[in-house]
């Protein structure tokens, strides 16, 4: 599923996971990648999530909180720790993981009789 | 090309653009993306940029920027302005767009090694 995140009033956080993934087990990977944005939609101070990857393996995953406690937070939880341990030592040849407050944000949508 | 951006020290500013493209005319969307890409990167204040898109036509674009002073000449600029004008006329169904202040950075690669 890939769509837009909801659009709350700023502040808020983002977390921009930026990832190239070497292309091991992918069916483990993909599996694992959506239990962790279920388990993620379930945290306190969740607000959404995008998501969006290249054939290549290199991917997009931005994810909303609604403050920096609630991201520590989701980084302590156990099950997300040990996922990202194997992240590191089975899944990707590098990534970088940006925190940003969100300080403006605006959205577009076509009108439905213009969409072609 | 789809790799990463530099990793500059904090704070500095990321625009995150999520967009739904409808699949119109995709040689010339692709080569005014391209175009945009080399543009931006032309400015003063540009850092680098992020982008990962799905078959689907939904796509991520994370630019990153020194200041808000930067974004805001960016996105002043005529041909940029144009482009944007076209983008919701004919080529985004919808898009997200958020300015936000990057906190904290990091990243990781993995051993040349271990990359399977």
């Amino acid at each position: 599923m890939t769509s837009f995140a909801p659009r709350p009033p700023p502040p808020y956080y983002a977390v921009i996971f930026t990832a190239q993934n070497r292309g091991t087990s992918p069916a483990e990977y993909a599996s694992t990648a959506q239990r962790m944005m279920t388990l993620a939609a379930e945290q306190p101070g969740y607000l959404g999530v995008e998501s969006a990857h290249e054939a290549s393996g290199f991917g997009i995953t931005v994810s909303y909180w609604s403050s920096l406690e609630a991201i520590a937070a989701w980084r302590a939880n156990v099950e997300h720790t040990l996922v990202r341990e194997r992240g590191r030592a089975e899944w990707y040849s590098g990534y970088e993981l940006r925190i940003a407050k969100v300080e403006r944000a605006y959205g577009f949508r076509a009108a439905p009789g213009e969409v072609g």
